[in-house]
């Protein structure tokens, strides 16, 4: 059993690792560390957890094999510049503090998307998680990419209330949010970067991304179509992507349409494909707090421990 | 054209009204105050009222005809000690402050349930708008309290969002609400002693109210099954119940199951009412915001000025 | 009073004009037809027209002034070959039958996009009501089109569930819908043809428009965002939008940021343009039901009589 | 391993016990019987179930250890008289067709609620599954009557769109149902005679129940507040329950207020208990196709094995 303990366990991500963890076979929760809930039980602030879990928030860290980073954007240096970590703990950071640049201290921090990094996460010992639109539209564009046929492309993407955080905001505001939608950070959402430069570094040609995405009025998920030329035939391309995901156990390439719901509660990306002349959509689906936050996470550390891919992963489908 | 101003014009009720004001043919606006908000246009606040209203909420109070008090609880009785507004101004209270004690300064508030008081109302200068589910129980139980009929009653309501204001709380997080379903003041929800005060006041045996609020997880609407035992034929409680609100242009006895999205952005209330053996359940609905709030305020403004009822309150139903 | 005939009164955009026209000043309705449903009272498929419109339906047609046709797809055409209609009668179509080709009997629909066609459909006898995306894409792009600046353009639009009609379907089924979303019809949607025929008619270069459209988990409203390219400053072009429509009293180009409630259940359409680098994205909101189908026939009725164009239709928006 | 059956794996609570069970330790999927969909792969109705269980329906049943009866109210009696099934087969029968009356062949059927049955359904052979809103009102309500303490009972409950099948009906539809609320089967509900046997089973007294359903705008879950009288403490009464659901791992009586999300996708029951001078008001919330359904089936096949009670019901609550 190795010992783990999560950052930040009080937020949106964090409640979900342990609603994972607390079931995963291979670890036990050693802290649950949070500044402004410590001496709160964890049950009390998401009473689901009661009776699965009945831990206190600390603000005491002990020492951990695998140690989780749940923390908003740039939090995750902040702590490790205070608290002492063994070089030998696995660090998966949730946040987007290293992606983009994975130096820090003594370690280089690995791009955890499996589908593309499997081999440099196993043994992995610091691992930056993807984030959420990040993982949903680099699965749509990867086998493309990968082959070079990727140029400009135009993506719409929605996202449930879950990807706002638990902060009470007006666009929070279940009176505001209701049977709404809306556009944020219309080409200049944080994850733009993040995507193109993994797109990048497959696709000789330098990628564009114009990408709009909307605030949905649901709570988890995420659903991207994107929009690119390509003079392939929709068989061929569908052959490419089946291919590409042969040995990803979470990724599916559907033959037929899908929709949101097939993925939430699971840690699962569906994809479909449809062509019309010369121009292909893609549409990707995946749970944004799971495939897109915590359930990758879990993803990356069975990997980096040698563990089976789905080990705790075996989630039952929300589906209705 | 009578001059009407709006106090606490920057919340659900208060933006409501102007929703409402802003088409009625015979006023016309002429302040909307709220002192947090002053100096900030009304559309900037709701801009669904952009090209409606354009509108600049103050602090500054001008002489009216017509006063609405939309405020928390408590706030009108302040505000009216520290405004002077003449006696010939009708004032119309949204809040609670006067709907069990009418009694303030040389007024005499009314409460405005035109169902029941339509002819107190008629040229009365100070009105105590029913709660909304205040509104929506008492539609459902006085015909049968007018005749003593009632003793003791179960009732569950749901409401909508906007039923818990604008301010951002755990319980309006959308996240939260979103598919969820909760009970609160669970047996002391204030409305109930408004509710029993004008029952007694008909029935001659004391009736008691057992009424357990729930939450819903939509925004506008109220819910509300009332169960009561009763010897009378289920076809003579609806004889006495179309005969109650034969003059009540805007409640609907109905003899088919009814639904909340009937009455969502209408002032109406229907109701619909079932019997098995000597149990009688009674169904009501509303809209919350409308006839349980501006709506209703609308209608009493409407009455007391001498008006018809209806002005300005023919609203098309969101009907989907 | 002009008398007022619906046919189709049954469905979704059928009932939506009972709704409006209730309330209209200048008609009476004659006659509300349907064959499947005839015999039955209007409000006892829609509840919430109970003491509203009682109207019984009929497959028998009498004279009217003016005729709204609210069939399904082809179903226009063969009504109107089976029914004699007097050459004076106005007709407004709500279908698609007559807006790629108005030339029918001896009639010639006019495309009914008040926004464009002003001039023309005063006095008109026979109008093709625009389709609901189509309205809200044309109203994002046509200030562009105008100026001959439209090229290549990307659009995502999200619909409510009305928009897919009555019809009891898998995909309108709640436990399937409910949080959900999906692409469907992608690139082929059959709006694509009757926005570029509009589009083409005033853009030199001939426009291309990939079109995305996306089940949404609401019941009203369209939401639509759209990429081009242009190499104007931002401010030039929301000057260009805000002269297009200075004329328009249901549209209005936001500053800030839009959201889909600004509009339900208003015939009002809200436009928000937003530039980074030479990429631009317009985004504009609809009620499907109003805008984009009832509402805009209403509209449409109201300029060919020569009435004020917003007569029946200042219609207090759900706001929450 | 034991060979599993499951009869009626196309419907909701079939295919949800296939979601279960594809991940239960002890167990394998011998054949999945539909006669509509038979030919048909599982996941091609239910795309969630995509590489998790990709079965073809048939409606060839084979021999297996342990059957599941998903079927419509009296097919399971037809089923059982047309195919015949080994005595020492475990048959799970989730209808309502032995629940009232447990005599069918030679069987015996045992009420297969474990909180009051764990020992008779230990190595029973036939269990006939409670029904979704009887498990949660009799959870809500035994340990007062096993105290004799029930006398007349006031619930009203809400069910998620699930609880109505996936069969196409008007109040299924979601352009109706979308944030709406409407009660059915007003004090007629089918399971009320199931509690009452129950009940009454406890109860000295007899008990009356009137219960109100109401149908709610999300698919998953019921909340019930059942209003009774009593003169004990409320914690008293805290204690009895704790005390009653001490062996229960699925029950969990909260000091704080439930919510209905604490419980969907779980096979748990929350349960809290309010009081007003003399009249408790006890809450319940569960998830109608979980432990009022397919997981309640899961729990009383692991107790009928011998097995752990929550073998394969370790879900990860949704939570949001």
């Amino acid at each position: 059993m190795k010992k783990v303990g999560i950052v930040g366990a009080n937020g949106y991500t964090g409640s979900e690792l342990v609603r994972l963890l607390a079931f995963h076979p291979n670890i036990e929760l050693s802290f649950l560390y949070s500044r402004s809930n410590s001496g709160i039980r964890i049950s009390d602030l998401y009473p689901d957890l009661a009776t699965v879990c009945e831990m206190v928030l600390t603000d005491k860290p002990v020492e951990v094999d695998i140690l989780f980073l749940c923390l908003p954007h740039k939090e995750s240096q902040n702590w490790l510049s205070q608290n002492a970590v063994g070089d030998d703990v696995l660090i998966i950071d949730l946040g987007n503090d290293f992606r983009l640049n994975g130096e820090f201290n003594n370690r280089n921090f690995i791009y955890g998307l499996p589908e593309i990094n499997k081999k440099n996460l196993s043994g992995a010992k610091s691992i930056a998680n993807p984030g959420c639109f990040a993982t949903a539209i680099q699965l749509a564009l990867l086998p493309l990419a990968e082959r070079g046929l990727l140029n400009e492309v135009y993506t719409t993407g929605i996202t449930g209330s879950t990807g706002a955080g638990q902060s009470l905001q007006a666009t929070t505001h279940f009176t505001w949010r209701n049977d709404n939608i809306s556009a944020y950070k219309t080409l200049t959402h944080q994850h733009v970067d993040e995507v193109l430069q993994q797109l990048n570094s497959f696709n000789e040609k330098e990628v564009s991304l114009n990408f709009v995405p909307w605030r949905g009025d649901f709570t988890r998920g995420i659903f991207t179509s994107s929009t690119v030329k390509s003079d392939l035939e929709l068989s061929d391309i569908e052959q490419l992507y089946r291919e590409f995901y042969e040995e990803a156990p979470f990724v599916k390439v559907s033959e037929k349409a899908i929709d949101l719901k097939q993925v939430v509660n699971t840690n699962r990306c569906v994809i479909h494909i449809e062509k019309n002349e010369n121009v292909v959509v893609i549409h990707s689906a995946i749970d944004n707090l799971l495939k897109g936050a915590s359930g990758q996470a879990v993803q990356n550390m069975n990997i980096a421990m040698g563990w089976e891919e789905n080990l705790g992963l075996n989630l039952k489908a929300v589906g209705f």
